[in-house]
């Protein structure tokens, strides 16, 4: 029995439910690489929490699957289409609601776009850190789903740092507010975490209060070349320990070196093992800190270190780390990882990933946010050979192993969608994945959001 | 039929289990007034993980309550015995594992005194920033149970902001981890924050994975003292945008201050309505922090401002904080309440709070974490007295409908244990209230753990 879309149709406004395939189409995939996309029902772009709960009501009297979604800038498939379902875009509900200067809250509907919402704080001298690769486009609400990471993580920490409270609609429309507005609460368990980070399995989010802090002063640069990767890895801990705070500490290996320059000749040493690049914005301060960055890298054998003065050496020293992706994608087809490992780690991380290279013939190109041990070793192969496809998935499998044995994760930030669903019950164990899934009943007794995602 | 604590004797090392009515007297209280203590069945002293298997697997196949329990310091009875319960008294499970310097995280059990675990730390240059007022006493099992909060929230965050991963003995006596390692990680639901501030309602934590951080710089300390409580929330508001991040950022009503001059003579102004007293730890920045928070107090009508020099002096100032909660306790027995609510509705707290004391003719003292709106209005009352018990207890609620009906929360740090059981379904609503339920149900099917607390 096929459920009776016009019925929902007949309860939303006017062209707010989209049943034309071609039109649904663009709404079937994420940005992940290798993960399989069903056939929708249907799109409904609602535009406030009541039209969520007329959706959700009728998905649940209808046991339809829906799934919500953003900007589908996520990496692990967990907004891509299940067959039969409806795909819930989020992306009109974009208005942000407040932003109160005294307590340094935003309240946003979830499909404001990370980037307008850090210009809208930035105006007011305000400052909202997480900030994904993807921020010019990816969605406040595809960020808490996957409670999303970015350079800045390792400073001021993850989006879950920044969420105070949510209004969710549950799978059976009625809705929740969780969490609160004041800094401090410890009324109840905390199910605000428990939503972020959820994928869209628990609730779809309507509204969040975000946590802002006062703008930083513009931050500086330093970067450092080193021939050697484990005396890379001993800066990056001396840096760490040293209380210098860098807002940023990012990581090039040779591969993404070599796959920068050969995409702008910007006189990057290819030989060279490692690229650190770090910042500091710590106004008056900054300047010390990363000559002291830059002195510290130079005592462990960094071959070059530049330290910038102003903005625009920063802006020069940081080009080479923005570059990475485009210029990765520049070499073939990409499966892009996303492990964490002990910063104690990361040597061995890092030369496994060579190891793994070598073992499955294909190339492995490792930028990351090296100061939390969170690395994107990024699978490059050529998406017509079936055999180089086959491959690549093996060193990506290799790679979550390694990640797992070296007492890491799977997953630092992009989820686990569909890709990394079957990785999941290895990291958690048995008992602890039975755990989740009792969770997600408790939520969602009829299995209906986002199925198949995560667990 | 009663509980063959026999057996569980048998499976024990000796010692382990105390039945002696004299002994376990003094395990049936936390520090909180006003709530009802059981007759416990019995006190167990594990020293393993090994041990609170066995005593939750025996617990489990006799259905017997189980109050988990630290250094009973908590202020909401959440360590309370219930009748016939087994008391779980983890402070014997008190070694520091490990303190790993490349990763900056402490690998604990929860017996650990938080003073201890912070000089162990301090020791080799690294720090554990929180610091509930009982933190020379009180357990890290205790901190994480509550969420525990302290002076350093205002720039640090809550105890749960530095939980990367729990060991944890789930009802029937399997052991789970939950979290990680690393510093950022998004597999699956985060049931680390699940479990921090659950109050043993959802399991035994038996080792807990901490995040440290470089140790910051003695931190300088600002006074100012106002004739008009709105002119220093004004300042607190200010402060806060200034981008100065104090490290503290504390408040004393003109009760307080009272309190603490009859306590000891330190020249404290009493007829003032507000004493804020704020630090900065920003290194060699924090001089003219101190010093830039002084002059925003004096441009807002502060009636004397003082700036220390030099840590002696810092601690100077920072005394009359510390001495409140003794010089409270000679006023007569207290009722701490522990309201957040966001900053820019402080001013109306206080005012209500007013109102409250003279409704009920009780005496309120007000000192608080003012940096993030946490505050601990103290209902003063002579406990011989009955009618003032109940007037004070009525007062005392009055203050929690007070911060729910200004947008905040009736606990910020300290929990709900039995003192705020009836008002957390208030603060919930009714449908997050039977989430909470649900989750409960998921981990303690029986209802064997720490019956009766939270929910």
């Amino acid at each position: 029995m096929s459920a009776p879309i016009d019925v929902l149709e007949g309860q939303l406004p006017e062209g707010s439910v989209v049943i034309d395939p071609a039109t649904s189409e663009g709404y079937r995939h994420d940005s992940a690489s290798f993960c399989a996309a069903g056939t929708p029902l249907a799109v409904v772009r609602p535009t406030t929490t009541e039209q969520v709960q007329t959706v959700l009501r009728w998905a649940s009297a209808h046991r339809v699957p829906v799934v919500p979604q953003g900007a589908r800038t996520g990496l692990s498939g967990g907004a891509n289409a299940v067959d039969g379902a409806l795909m819930v875009s989020m992306v009109r509900m974009n208005r942000v609601v407040e932003i109160d200067q005294v307590d340094q809250v935003a309240v946003v509907e979830p499909g404001v776009i990370n980037a307008d919402l850090s210009r809208a704080v930035a105006d007011v001298g305000l400052f909202y850190p997480p900030d994904p690769s993807s921020w010019e486009m990816s969605t406040i609400g595809g960020n808490l789903a996957t409670n999303a990471g970015g350079l800045c993580c390792v400073k001021y920490g993850v989006t879950a740092d920044f969420v105070r409270g949510l209004e969710v609609v549950l799978a059976d429309g009625e809705v929740v507010r969780v969490g609160r507005r004041t800094a401090k609460g410890v009324a109840g368990y905390d199910l605000t975490r428990l939503m972020v980070g959820s994928e869209g399995t628990l609730g779809i989010i309507t509204q969040a209060t975000l946590a802002l802090r006062p703008a930083p002063e513009p931050a500086l640069t330093m970067a450092a070349v080193f021939d050697k990767t484990a005396d890379a890895m001993t800066a990056v801990a001396r840096i760490m320990a040293s209380g210098l705070r860098p807002s940023m500490m990012e990581f090039l290996d040779r591969s993404s070196i070599r796959a920068v320059q050969a995409y702008r000749d910007m006189g990057l040493p290819v030989d060279a093992e490692a690229l650190l690049i770090a910042q500091s914005d710590r106004g008056s301060l900054a300047a010390a800190d990363v000559a002291a960055m830059g002195a510290m890298c130079e005592e462990l054998g960094a071959a070059e270190v530049a330290v910038a003065g102003d903005a625009a050496e920063s802006a020069m020293l940081t080009q080479a780390r923005r570059l990475v992706n485009p210029a990765v994608e520049e070499l073939g087809a990409t499966l892009v990882d996303d492990v964490a490992v002990p910063r104690a780690r990361l040597v061995d991380l890092l030369a496994g990933m060579d190891r793994i290279a070598a073992d499955n013939d294909v190339l492995v190109v490792c930028p990351g946010h090296i100061g939390d041990g969170n690395m994107h070793p990024t699978v490059v192969f050529d998406r017509g050979d079936a055999a180089a496809a086959e491959r690549a998935q093996l060193a990506f499998d290799a790679i979550m192993r390694l990640a797992l044995e070296l007492g890491g994760t799977i997953t630092g930030e992009h989820g686990v969608g569909l890709l990394k669903k079957t990785w999941l019950r290895r990291e958690l164990g048995e008992r602890s994945y039975a755990l989740q899934r009792s969770i997600k009943s408790v939520f969602d007794p009829q299995g209906i959001l986002n199925p198949g995602k995560v667990l």
